[in-house]
């Protein structure tokens, strides 16, 4: 099975280089052309567009930022649909709106594409890894298909449900994270108030139900004050972005998403960006009371 | 060293059997006399006011519902303080609050008394199976001295600070269970209003970064929608009532909290404060859109 990748960013080119190296033989493309060159050097085929990609490979996977993106790369003047033959399979990595997704994977069937939403969780770490956490929407016998590849990408492989699945299981992902970091942002600013020491806090509450990877990971990034991405805080924004849209698409309120989400437009307003999204606690901080 | 334990409740109980069956010889004091009975079986001595208690031993547990029953049971008519020697240690494993606790140390160091706050988390299994994590505030010889008594109750047992710094670790334990339990709830109602399967979402989260305690035992509870506690809501409201006390007498605005808590406090209003805390998902769901 011979595959195509499009998006050689922080994430595409540490899962196309595990995917050569599984021996997989595979074609790149990518809108900044100097990106194709280390993967070529691994061994990888140049090509010219999506559409040219789509047209000599098995299954086609995409990674970029946005929906948009995800639009032009697959729908555009030399998008993946104007090279695709029927049966082949696009696998998106990208995180981005399940509604959006769902009308995609339909556009595609019509000219016998499959489609597999496919975002993925583990940052830079779990790509390069390849100890990725990969959500799957779309019909299972397609992900049987491309299992082999997707093992070489990640670790944990789980198929949600039917289109927009697995960007919808990416999204709850990222608002429950969201609102795990506003709890810790909150109790560790109230604990230095009061002249308790936050480390001594997070040691205590490791053991019980207050844990979770929030706690071990980003709450130490807190502590330490050093927010070396891990995630950028302006992506958790885009995708906090998307849940919010997708609940409001749904008519269901979810204020605590919302919430966070400030806390994120405020980190990224304050010019943290580029930094991980654990710096939503220096935001708490900026409302600490004077000593 | 003898002990004394007044509050034979849920928690009180089974951590006093523990103490006994341990080695330590204890006596019992509780305001429903009933409750004596059968850890005066088990071999405590039954005593008539927690006054009385406090003349007979080296160390008094108290574990009560409120700051104000640890207030009446130290210093009412009958408290511990009209008995107490100088020596004593005050155990105070009751969840209550910070400030109030450190005006209780002062209180009792007057009459040679020390104290230590010491709340705990686990829940009824974790007092049965002597696995608490206790979170423990004030001076650590006194520490060093009871040692031993906590080892017979938890497992954790973690030096957080001075007074009251145990009571704001549970506090901060309390609202970042709140809040993490707030995100997982939304995240499965949204996905069911999509149509996908929160349980197929959970289980493609639980090895990523959105795991969680909670994520783990309250979501299923969350799932299979049998809210067995566990931890009561009206007990997880009393102490979000504590978090956000603590936080407004710093000076400190805590939004994820304060919502949190008015998630917590509809699960009561709707009547289901006997139950576990994690039936906020049933709040939730109450705002799912229309079919």
């Amino acid at each position: 099975m011979r595959f195509g990748y499009i998006g050689l960013g922080i994430m595409g080119r540490p899962m196309t280089l595990n995917l050569l190296r599984a021996g997989f033989s595979g074609t790149v493309w990518a809108r900044r052309a100097e990106r194709m060159e280390p993967l070529v050097a691994e061994g990888a085929q140049r090509s010219a567009s999506p559409a040219e990609l789509a047209a000599s490979v098995d299954v086609v996977f995409v990674n970029v930022s946005d929906t948009p993106d995800v639009e032009e790369v697959l729908f555009g003047a030399h998008g993946v649909i104007q090279g695709a033959k029927p049966g082949l399979v696009v696998v998106d990595h990208s995180t981005i709106s399940p509604t959006a997704t769902m009308r995609m994977a339909d556009r595609l069937a019509e000219k016998g594409v499959d489609m597999l939403d496919a975002p993925v969780s583990g940052g830079e770490q779990g790509a390069i890894s390849g100890t990725l956490t990969i959500m799957v929407g779309g019909k299972a016998p397609v992900l049987d298909k491309v299992r082999p590849l997707l093992e070489a990408e990640g670790k944990t492989i789980t198929h949600v449900g039917d289109h927009g699945a697995g960007q919808m299981a990416k999204a709850c992902n990222q608002l429950i994270i969201a609102q795990t970091m506003m709890g810790i942002a909150e109790a560790f600013t109230m604990a230095e108030a009061a002249g308790v020491d936050p480390a001594r806090v997070r040691e205590a509450l490791m053991g019980g139900f207050a844990y979770s990877k929030v706690l071990e990971v980003h709450a130490e990034r807190m502590l330490n004050r050093v927010y070396k991405p891990g995630f950028k805080a302006r992506l958790h924004k885009k995708d906090m972005a998307i849940a919010l849209q997708t609940a409001a698409d749904l008519g269901l309120p979810v204020p605590g998403t919302a919430l966070a989400t400030q806390l994120i437009n405020a980190a990224v307003g304050q010019g943290r960006g580029e930094e991980d999204s654990a710096v939503v606690a220096e935001v708490q901080r900026l409302l600490a009371p004077k000593a």
